[in-house]
């Protein structure tokens, strides 16, 4: 029988890990909780009605029909027993099977976290799914409308005021792609709510944005986002969330601020499927959730169970597709090596490619090697990279053609709700 | 003041009445319930993952943003009080406005019907809204999974059979589009479930599917879609219809049909604003709800209420989009025309511009005049007139990419859910 490998997720670690199992003498089988995969780093385009669903998220199966030795299974593992090296999946008719495994990858990645805060959730949506960004498209646009209807001004700029909680990439991106719709895409749009007045507010906890680019680029970033009328809040913590607005706390005392919008872009911490491994394995985890990992990848005393992407814990590497990309490419090729009966290939070495965060439709700041890009040219290397990296030659051209039509025609195709 | 015209409806009737109304000394408001005009003739292409949602769902006000003597309101009229010519709006945010008018054109289309059988809508989802769309696509594309996953040959069957009640040009596209992702689509992406070996049946209590049209179109595209393998039962009732299946009574008795997704494509009624008006005018209404209107497609006794498209019952017109495109833009005319001082122009005269059914991705049927086109050159006609009426250049421009991924490269795009 052949060497039994199962992968679990289909985000960036599971589906590089299966891709590079293609041509091994191994039985794939992908367990994922959602029917695609999710290109993240775009998700804010699709809350921001510039990108479709099916554009950012292709569906598992179709990427990888070809795959002969793979078989995608739509469910959740709800636990692991590590001795018998089975795996206990809910599907989505409720009812648990066993799937057995010789070899496990685990790539279940991160979810929204609130810092203990579980009662802001309903007050501002996070940013990690499909559906995340469904619910804030239809907040974004949905508010709008609203205060179009508003008579009273107060109660206009509320809802014309938008909160934004974490100056990661997400949150910069988000509050530039909002920036872009309030002063432009919707011009001319309404009668009596001018968008070109909307408030957008983006707060950090932290000294400045984009705090894992350096310095000078973080305050290029700054400044794009500045010209476009975003207002920056850094060191100001986040102390209450309501329906109505957002309470924060900085050097100058507590302010509160009326935003019928308030987006939650501060924290991630790793999938229950985490805190399952190490309690099946007695693996340590770190102050995220995430499980720590040895150099070939594999949680200590279980040479065949390993964690990559975003959920794992090694070396203080970042959450980051690209990680995840490398780490699901190694994982598989150590268990492609044992199945063929080779030795292990050499530890993981990260090959830092780079990072990037688009601002406007103009600017994005790009860390290359030693290269650093900002404005237009950081743009220009922005979509060059996105481009090469997205799923299947279709949603490329798809994709480049929405862009045309937002970028340089000024319009959002998908604003339906 | 500015004689002051209410539409309710952004479909085609409201649209094209806002759209006549361009130049003539008035002030619109256009009272919709959703933030989108829908090119309903297309939702099934949503539905089967081929389109994504912003390609036939543009929003109105975008739509709309030139016209300055206009105003967009999201919100359900509730109430009509047809002697001090207020309407009662219900906004997004619950509370109820008042919008006065001058001259009101109610365009507020059909919703599904179950023939009082109120019991079937949980069974077997409708096809008239954006949401039912989505629905029905997750259902669709879920029951492939669920069929991956079924160990039992029987069950698994039923997970790929999809019942189609109704066969006019809805259920037609409808069965046609799954027989197509069924047999092309889908083909290599599934390990045990077999795609090819779904079911598709389609059901018609009449004796022929498309009875709109002349019986040997309707006898080319029956021929179509068997060629798909898509089973058409007509002469065939359902009496019953729960989460296991579909029960249906024909000559030979009563038969029992397991079919986990279930499609509602038979019947429509006035949507409950025709109720409204009713109950405020007295203006009769037909057994669909859809209510009597004079020559100038207003209400008797109420020169100043019009109802145009769907909802309105007039010489047998059908329920079509070019009815409501006509009519919607003949009402805003007499509007016009009184607004400025002129006399009425001519009574409402439907100008047949013919019909047509796309039943596979290289056969239509379609009657233009004295013309009957089927096959092929049915379906370039059918292209045709479906990019030139797609509302915006953007939309045409993307839905013409999708249209080459779908039918000329066997994809889908759009279908995450």
């Amino acid at each position: 029988m052949a060497h039994r490998v199962a992968i679990v997720g289909s985000g960036f670690g599971g589906l590089f890990a299966a891709k590079t199992l293609r041509r091994e003498p191994v039985e794939v089988t992908l367990i994922a909780a959602t029917n695609h995969h999710l290109f993240q780093p775009l998700l804010y385009q699709v809350a921001t009605g510039i990108l479709s669903t099916g554009e950012i998220a292709p569906v598992t199966r179709d990427v990888l029909r070809r795959q002969q030795n793979l078989t995608v299974e739509l469910g959740e593992v709800t636990a692991i027993d590590a001795a018998a090296r089975v795996l206990t999946v809910h599907g989505p008719d409720g009812a648990p099977r066993a799937i057995a495994y010789d070899s496990l990858i685990l790539a279940g990645g991160m979810r929204t976290w609130y810092f203990g805060h579980s009662e802001f959730e309903r007050f501002a949506p996070g940013m990690k799914t499909l559906d995340d960004a469904l619910t804030l498209r239809a907040e974004i646009f949905g508010a709008f409308e609203r205060a179009e209807l508003e008579e009273d001004p107060v109660a206009r700029q509320a809802w014309l005021t938008f909160a934004i909680v974490g100056g990661g990439p997400t949150g910069v991106e988000l509050a530039g792609q909002i920036g872009e719709l309030a002063r432009r895409s919707l011009a001319g749009n309404f009668r009596r709510a001018d968008p070109a007045s909307a408030r957008i507010v983006l707060f950090d906890a932290g000294e400045r944005i984009l705090p894992t680019f350096d310095e000078r680029l973080s305050r290029r970033a700054a400044d794009a986002l500045e010209r476009l009328g975003v207002e920056i809040r850094t060191d100001t913590a986040v102390t209450g969330l309501d329906a109505e607005g957002i309470t924060v706390a900085a050097s100058g005392g507590e302010e509160r601020i009326a935003a019928r919008t308030r987006i939650w872009a501060a924290g991630v911490r790793a999938a229950p499927l985490a805190e399952r491994l190490a309690h099946a394995t007695g693996a340590p985890t770190d102050r995220l959730g995430r499980v720590s990992v040895g150099p070939d990848l594999s949680v200590p005393g279980h040479p065949e169970i390993f964690v990559v992407g975003d959920m794992m814990d090694l070396d203080g590497l970042p959450g980051q597709a690209e990680v995840a990309m490398q780490t699901g490419r190694h994982a598989a090729r150590v268990v492609g090596a044992r199945a063929r009966g080779h030795s292990d290939p050499r530890p993981f070495a990260y090959r830092d490619l780079g990072t990037m965060a688009a601002v406007s439709r103009t600017s994005a700041v790009a860390a290359i090697g030693p290269l650093r890009l900002s404005g237009r040219l950081g743009w220009l290397a922005w979509l060059v990279v996105h481009i090469v990296f997205l799923t299947g030659f279709k949603n490329r051209f798809t994709t480049l053609v929405h862009w045309a039509i937002t970028f340089l025609g000024n319009a959002r195709s998908e604003r339906a709700y």
